[in-house]
């Protein structure tokens, strides 16, 4: 069964086989969106069949999580969209064909941007700008595109936030998340940087758009200038994430630098200070006789030295600026 | 209320309603420069009723933090310009609109720039050499790309600070500093890009002006000059802020070494002098009658073997180089 | 003795040296695969005496580990092309040479694709779209191109799994199998790059392919598109693999760190009650004789200082936040 | 006053005003070159007034520490031209301009390059070969170029001792000078990148200059040929600065590895050792009665167990290969 | 005196001075190689008098470790061509002239390159297919392109027996060969990168080579083809060894863990243990009279606890995964 809208004359029915045939047949423009969410081939058949899409349109349309194209076929475009779609729940990718009379859309599932589109297009004042064709494909691209910002922007807090922790407290955890939102950027390159190259093709007259006219330039010109501040964005951020992941080699590395002058402050302190308490520990008969039993030695030698030896110890650390340092 | 400045033959007037339906019924060239702070639709409107700009230029002049472009629209030219703002105030972005017959800038609160081309067009005597809409332009864009050199300057000096402190005492508000400065890096390179970009199209011919001379063209590659400069240095900058990071690291990991050095002669000098102290400390009946009892054994074996172990690791340690090295 | 399958008109014969010169003779299209392993020049010999190819292709074709390319003969094209073969068995190699009448295919030992080209040309109707040796080109290209994906995607899978390994517990066997990822990467690199450009230079009509029409074009954009998508990836994962590498050291770094804290809390708990163990163990004789003889001075001094000391201890370590820590 | 040289004909005469305005009325050849050290506006009036030069001309010529350009005026060519100056002394900065008729250079103080230039266009006899302002031209430009080759090849082997010096013995001041080194190189970057797209625009006819012949071209390829060898030196060198600096923090990395690895033995020998001390100096009766009386209990427990210890710690020293490696 | 020799109708002779005058005064093609060993001028007055070679390139031939390049003169190509000569003997360069009807080679000292050309080009029957002098030229470019190939082959090798060795003890030796390796692969780029530049000029057409044939454009493009691969191994290689470093520094911090843990190890069984019996050595009257005097208790107090603290910290050890891990 079709499950789809059929929009003709600002009027939304539901895409019954009948409701497109008859639109099929008659002058007026139409847009088709199909949810092919069942994938059971009803949708191929009703494109290759009614449509007379070619073959290898209608084969492309039919698998999902493609590469972002335009295709220039002899009396149809197809056009593959993605936007973001970082839980890879597949909702984010629209297949366009359209002609000098109609547009049919392709989704899966409940795809939010499409609904969007129906909202904004019913607002849109354009016809007379441009083709009605190409204000729908660019409403499409646009939904699609317009998606990153907000998931872009998150990731732009996500980058300051954990580089507030690392410089608050490294951990691995933080590694394992640095290595994640650098695959999910790269997820989001391939869907972009395609889209932009495919614009700038448009934008270039290397591909051929039906309906294209001087005005609806500016609309592909305008997706063209998101898709490259997108691609810069998405580039900036890898960079970003790079000195993130140094800023953890390097907090880390400065934490051991604390952690071990620790260290060497206690046993520097102590290890002197356990060798004087071994020495007068000895059992040698002369010192134990001579050298331990005045009482004032104990309180000079056994006390004394004990704390000549510390305070010679503090007072070098104080001169290396050991102390009063940080403490992790 | 308007609030802004329409400047016309030389004399600077506040822009009333009145003062600019006049200037816009008279034939003389004129500049009107509008201050949008209070963003509450007045300059929009009489953007698009008086002025009849196309809708789609004068929604985008509504926002602010653009990226800067140049769009050719059928009867004007649109350009969004920005200078440095590391503090986001946004003052420092300028919409310019401009046809044949005159110039309109919009910008929002006080943009210190604007005042600064009405005073340097007072001076100037261009107007045989150019058409007085690129004049004002340039001079626009120019003290917005002016505003650049200032603020990469101190951050120069900042770099070299910077590295100087880290050479000094490494510490990890500098790493929050270095990751601060690249994203400042990476916000300036993300309004100077798209700005040479936009002046490269101008000279290369590809984006039409209107007013554009042969002798206009020396304007534009002038500020073409200056923007490749910017970028090259902001380029230049993020590669010395990688090396300041790996001076960062480098300085702390020598630090650890110094650090170690001394934790480890600190052991090696006492771990064998308190086992000897141990050893002569152990409650052995033979070790305590026959070597520890003789008055020279005290001297000669409980002392002379501490100062020649002593001496042996300091001789070990002054052959190794350990001794008078740095001290961090 | 010949070795492969001469196909003509949908059926397949053994290529022998009769039917093979049969095939010249007659008028009909013709694909000859032949399998070269026993170089033993019977191959040669019948490709420049037969067929009269070029020398220098000719010579090209008995040569196998090459880069991949298209070279434009007077009267024939010959092309290189290669799949995935990270185990260098050599049967990822195809050398085509085609005219308008026949393609010639070399290959040595077993090579799995072919054998499906001559499975799925049965199924392909496509005659009509282009003419028959592109076809088969087409399908032999794709045919390699394809086996990188599968081979890419299980070292999408490696990489994935790589990382969880070393966050889990860092080696030295992973840097190991790192290094030998990247050599992968830049092998594969070697092979998809070149047959990017090819197609890129077929499809911009530098290289002037005989049997291509409007509609042949289609299958080397789809081959174009592909390879792109692969030299994306590669890049991608070598960018991936500099993470991975970046993960290991800031891992062990970390774990460096945890085991020194764990040394310093060892150390800084027992140096200081080993030194009052020590200094209780001391032999001046009014320490032994006044200090230590009480039986409350034990409990007090003995045994209370050290709790003292270790609760002391606890208290400054809880509050650095050095306990409940990870542990490795 | 003017300072310095008018040469025509041949020979050389002081640049006094009169004689400047001589050959300005003169028909013959002439180059003047200035040396505007004194920055009075002397030379600027020249320019302007008698030479007649664009006002935006004579102002770029009045600042030094430019970017290297040329522009294309209408009656004359104004060059910028720098060389290697590690010192900012400002020595190593050209203008030149020229017209079919003479060939006026402005420097700052004194330019041992120019004075080189002098010598070797007495020398020189390619009047048939080149117009003479395009042979000055040429020997000024080359003689700036020249000036970065000894101070490459001195850079270079700075790069060879240093990387030799941090293999002896890392310090601090090395991360400080390689720091230097990046800034100097990005120095040259930017006075040599701007000076090779020049030549490149030049060779390319981009920019058209007059008294350009066939024969003429071969100066500036030659200078372009320089130029891109000396971007690549300076590209190479910043990667090996890089390497560099890895192979500081390797260095480093491993010398904390030599001495963990010292200070691990040391502590692995002598705390067993003092712990077996330590047993043997309890004070329980039953083991000083028993344990410690006989006097082959000393000799086998109290030495033979130590010197056990000790061989079965060494013996696992050796079998892991710490002894006898590298000592730092 | 000359040395060299003079090929002419495929027979060598010296080339003496009345040969190389015979040879100029006839109408056949030759070749003539001089060998400018000496560099006493001969060769040079040779080719300026004699053969009347502009004398820019006359200069340039004297100059050897040239930077690889065409130059097309009125009427003969200068090409300077070199190959991989690690050690800098300066025998992998070679100079040529040629023109219409004959070729004139320079290099210096035995050029084992050059006599291999002459074995190879009497075996070689293409004159039918090019005209003599390309493929003269061809033939030597190629001999000094191949030297690559080994070269690289052996570097390729080298890097992965230095990651091996790495992996088994990382030293301070492999970070100086490291950073030669870099070198060396900098000095190949520095002559591979401009060759290639070279041929793809050549092939586009931008400079024009006397003699050129389609026919023989096929061996520029098999020289293309074999200068893009050297120089992407080249690239590839650099990447590597950078890899090579990281390992070798992950690798150097590995080990420190190892070593640390294993000291970590030392220290946390042994403190604790030397804490008990400095406790158990303490003088307390008390403790000495009541806790140490009866016999159970130093078997239960004395030996039971330490090895209760030994089973306890083996435990926990076990836990943390401390045990049996790998020892360097």
């Amino acid at each position: 069964m079709l499950i789809g809208t059929l929009r003709q004359n600002d009027a939304d029915q539901p895409a019954t086989s009948e409701n497109v045939q008859a639109a099929l047949g008659g002058t007026g423009f139409f847009w088709l969106d199909l949810d092919d969410e069942a994938a059971d081939g009803t949708v191929s058949e009703l494109l290759s069949v009614h449509f007379g899409f070619h073959p290898l349109a209608v084969e492309a349309a039919e698998k999902f999580n493609q590469r972002p194209r335009i295709d220039d076929y002899d009396n149809f475009m197809y056009l593959v969209t993605r936007g973001a779609d970082p839980e890879h729940s597949g909702q984010a990718e629209v297949h366009c064909f359209w002609t000098d009379r109609y547009v049919v859309t392709v989704h899966r599932g409940g795809c939010p941007a499409i609904q969007e589109v129906r909202n904004r297009i019913g607002r849109h004042h354009a016809s007379e700008a441009a083709s009605p064709q190409i204000v729908i494909v660019y409403f499409v691209v646009n939904a699609m595109v317009e998606t990153f910002f907000p998931f872009l922007s998150k990731f732009d807090d996500r980058i300051d936030a954990l580089e507030d922790d690392i410089l608050k407290q490294p951990t691995e955890a933080q590694l394992g998340e640095l290595f994640d939102m650098k695959r999910t950027l790269m997820d989001g390159r391939k869907v972009i940087a395609p889209q932009r190259d495919m614009m700038a093709s448009i934008n270039d007259g290397v591909t051929d758009v039906p309906g294209m006219t001087e005005n609806a330039t500016r609309y592909f010109r305008d997706l063209y200038d998101h898709l490259i501040r997108l691609a810069d964005l998405v580039d900036s951020y890898r960079d970003l994430l790079t000195s993130v992941m140094d800023t953890h080699l390097s907090t880390v590395s400065n934490r051991l630098n604390v952690v071990m002058k620790q260290l060497t402050i206690i046993a520097t302190i102590f290890l002197p200070l356990s060798f004087l308490t071994g020495f007068f520990g000895q059992n040698f008969a002369y010192e134990v006789r001579v050298w331990l039993s005045p009482t004032w030695s104990f309180f000079v030698v056994g006390i004394g030295l004990q704390l000549a030896a510390v305070v010679v110890l503090l007072w070098l650390f104080r001169r290396r600026g050991w102390l009063g340092g940080p403490t992790v």
